[in-house]
């Protein structure tokens, strides 16, 4: 069950209904919401009341939000025979409290228990470590625990909408963290846009982690900050809003290298978007062995001599767009291989894709709308056609720290990213781009190519 | 079973043995063990090996340490009929891997709740919150969880060991939040000695957490920590090692006075040691309305005009001690009702609390090893003794912070805490001085002790 659809309906409720003792008024109730708008995606009775004989239906519908949902309701509120009995919103209902939670390792159901995971019991355990540091790693948590830190200026595609509005996606990857890899991660929302405060801070607290995942984090303050943790921390920093996307988007490339015979070394590349993903992904492909890359902001090709270019954009004109080409993206994109876009909804036309070279790949990965969609993709001429849903960075990040927390290593570098990459790709099943995410292998995989990696 | 006798026997061990098929050494082994030295707590049949009927025992046993264990070890394995398997410590193996953990609060278990608890059904719960961030109390769990913060100064008995030797204690502590409490508790690890760079890496990651519990950090920093958290964050902040202490010394006396009908405005008090608890045990005991506090340290008892005063012991001058008695802890505790000691092992004798008023109550609070003995505190005419196993902070800080986070207050100040003493001591059963820590009904007595205090 896809929770987005080709009409925009990515918002679910759950619509609860009794349906009084007798009546049978379904086939009307189900015309009356497809009339609305909505999909239904499921209907379950769950509870037959008592001497009345009342029915409650639970009906999961998909919807493009509120307004929608309030006809739906209005609807099936005048039908005789029903009452709405409430309306749940399902996303919101799944994030009530927190998507994650400390737990204790263990129970403690006893004095003992008690004086053994605290005082007296506890001091033995902080001793051995004080006089051997190396313990942390086997009798703490330390070596498990990944901290997710972020200062919400760049959550999701909504922007800079502050680090608590931020929280409800940290708690998603912590469960994440959690569910596919037994990692412990810790949601840290670091409340400045100062930098070197945020590093500063960050740095301060490090001892607590065995690893930093830098999460949703503008550009350009996310290059610096992700760089000097790396080089100031001896242990793992990884952006996964640069590096795991970037990851994914190699194991997709490789993948669909595969699907169409391309040669990486003949691939010249068109990226829209020069924010944090954009960059590591040219960084990566590059670095993997593409041709040449060019990409494009909101003023056209990142090229050497342009204006508007923070020193950022100007390091990128420097190591991409081998050509120096100029222009808009209808410009850039011409006769290039592949498309990626880190940029924003409906972007690109069917023309642009049409004018790519033949058999283009595209990979059109904002979110939750596309650059492009996969009909006009498909209509321009894409042999590949893959969007933010496919290339999903959670099948790449929990084994990625997994991995390096395994071997603990002190750095996540881009051998290991390329090794997870090609390993994604050696297990993909047949017709599809990237290896399920739901599948343990899937992360066992990533795991090992990354551990392999570490000296 | 207690973790501590007055042997100072407080090391578990297991001793796994293997009796070899018809061998019967048990009563050897027991008569050997007991002559190592060591308390035999718990004998257990685990295994019959197939085939041989070798049997296999697990034998958990109190040891003053490891060259006890040593020899028990040695004592064992010189029985015939008998061979070692393994030793296994018991503290160490309980803290193997952390004693605290982060899951994910429901298990995901398809794409579709993937796509709930993370893009894009998150987003959903992001925008809310950005529109109205009250929201973020019921959608994150936020207002659900306190961070455990140290820099390692003053970790349990043992001092400035750094954080990192500290974490077992931090972990421990989360441990217990969630199960006493159901608070997720995050142990946090701030590296600096500089009080100041602690109390701004701490406001700049607050935005984390609910509450901010301050953890075995040494005074006098922990003084300037601790106010300036309260100053500078809405949230409630309190040090444990001083007002968690604190509560339950009061608690303690309160019940001690039900015991001993004595009165508390009548109660001369001497504390040995002028740090973080004997600060806040003077505090909280003059607010609940005690006579007099005369603290010592080790140059004496803090007065006005002495020697060797750091600026919170010149502050403690002014507003204890009433008299200005001059003189060692054998002169302060003369003529006193009640001793409190926050200090180390054996500092009091049998004839100091001889030399104090009928009947005096003496919590000798030292870990491990308390300040006076309990033969020794009675034999000197003691009517009332506790050492810091009784006196456990663990009875009262889970339920202190769940109710100061239930009511959402921006504090935990004084009247909370006396309330929550009060509220324990009401509830004490007979032959105790304190309810018991396992019974759920004692975190919930304080919880609703506290809320009650919040307007």
């Amino acid at each position: 069950m896809a929770l987005q659809d080709r009409l925009g309906r990515n918002i679910v409720f759950t619509l609860v209904i009794r349906v009084l003792g007798g009546a049978d008024p379904k086939g009307t109730l189900i015309a009356a919401l497809r009339d609305s708008g909505v999909k239904i995606a499921d209907v379950e009775l769950t509870e037959i009341e008592d001497s009345t004989n009342n029915l409650i239906y639970e009906i999961t519908l998909f919807t493009t939000g509120d307004e929608q949902m309030a006809s739906a309701r209005k609807a099936a509120d005048g039908i005789e025979g029903i009452e709405v009995v409430e309306v749940i919103d399902v996303a919101m209902e799944a994030h009530r409290g927190g998507s994650c939670r400390m737990v204790a390792a263990s129970p403690i159901e006893s004095n003992t228990d008690l004086r053994i995971v605290y005082t007296p019991g506890v001091a033995r355990v902080c001793k051995a470590i004080e006089a051997d540091p190396s313990l942390a790693d086997e009798y703490t948590g330390i070596n498990n625990t990944v901290a997710i830190v972020t200062n919400g200026t760049a959550i999701l595609g909504l922007g800079d909408i502050g680090c608590i509005a931020g929280m409800p996606v940290m708690e998603g990857k912590s469960a994440i963290f959690a569910e596919f890899a037994g990692i412990s991660a810790i949601p840290m929302l670091v409340d400045t846009k100062d930098p070197e405060k945020f590093v500063e801070t960050v740095c301060t607290i490090a001892k607590t982690f065995g690893a930093i995942q830098v999460e949703d984090v503008a550009a350009p303050d996310c290059f610096y900050i992700t760089s000097e943790l790396d080089r100031r921390l001896d242990i793992p920093v990884m952006h996964d809003d640069q590096y795991g996307t970037a990851t994914i988007v190699l194991a997709g490339l490789y993948s669909a290298l595969k699907k169409t015979g391309k040669k990486i070394e003949a691939l010249e590349v068109c990226i829209l978007g020069a924010g944090a993903a954009g960059t590591a992904i040219s960084d990566l492909l590059i670095k993997a062995g593409v041709k040449d890359v060019v990409l494009c902001d909101r003023y056209g090709a990142i090229c050497k001599g342009r204006s508007n270019m923070n020193s950022a954009k100007q390091s990128l004109a420097g190591w991409t767009n081998k050509k120096n080409l100029q222009g808009d993206i209808a410009a850039a994109i011409k006769g290039k291989d592949m498309f990626i876009g880190c940029s924003g909804p409906n972007l690109v036309s069917k023309d642009m894709i049409a004018s790519m070279n033949d058999e283009p790949i595209v990979f059109a990965l904002a979110n939750p709308v596309s650059e492009i969609s996969r009909d006009d993709a498909l209509a321009g001429g894409a042999a590949i056609y893959a969007d933010g849903r496919t290339m999903n960075n959670a099948i790449a990040y929990p084994g990625i720290f997994r991995g390096a927390l395994d071997a603990k290593s002190k750095v996540i570098d881009i051998p290991m990213m390329m090794a997870a990459a090609k390993a994604l790709a050696d297990i993909v099943p047949e017709g599809q781009l990237l290896p399920e995410m739901m599948d343990p292998k899937t992360h066992q995989t990533v795991s090992q190519a990354v551990m392999k990696c570490v000296k």
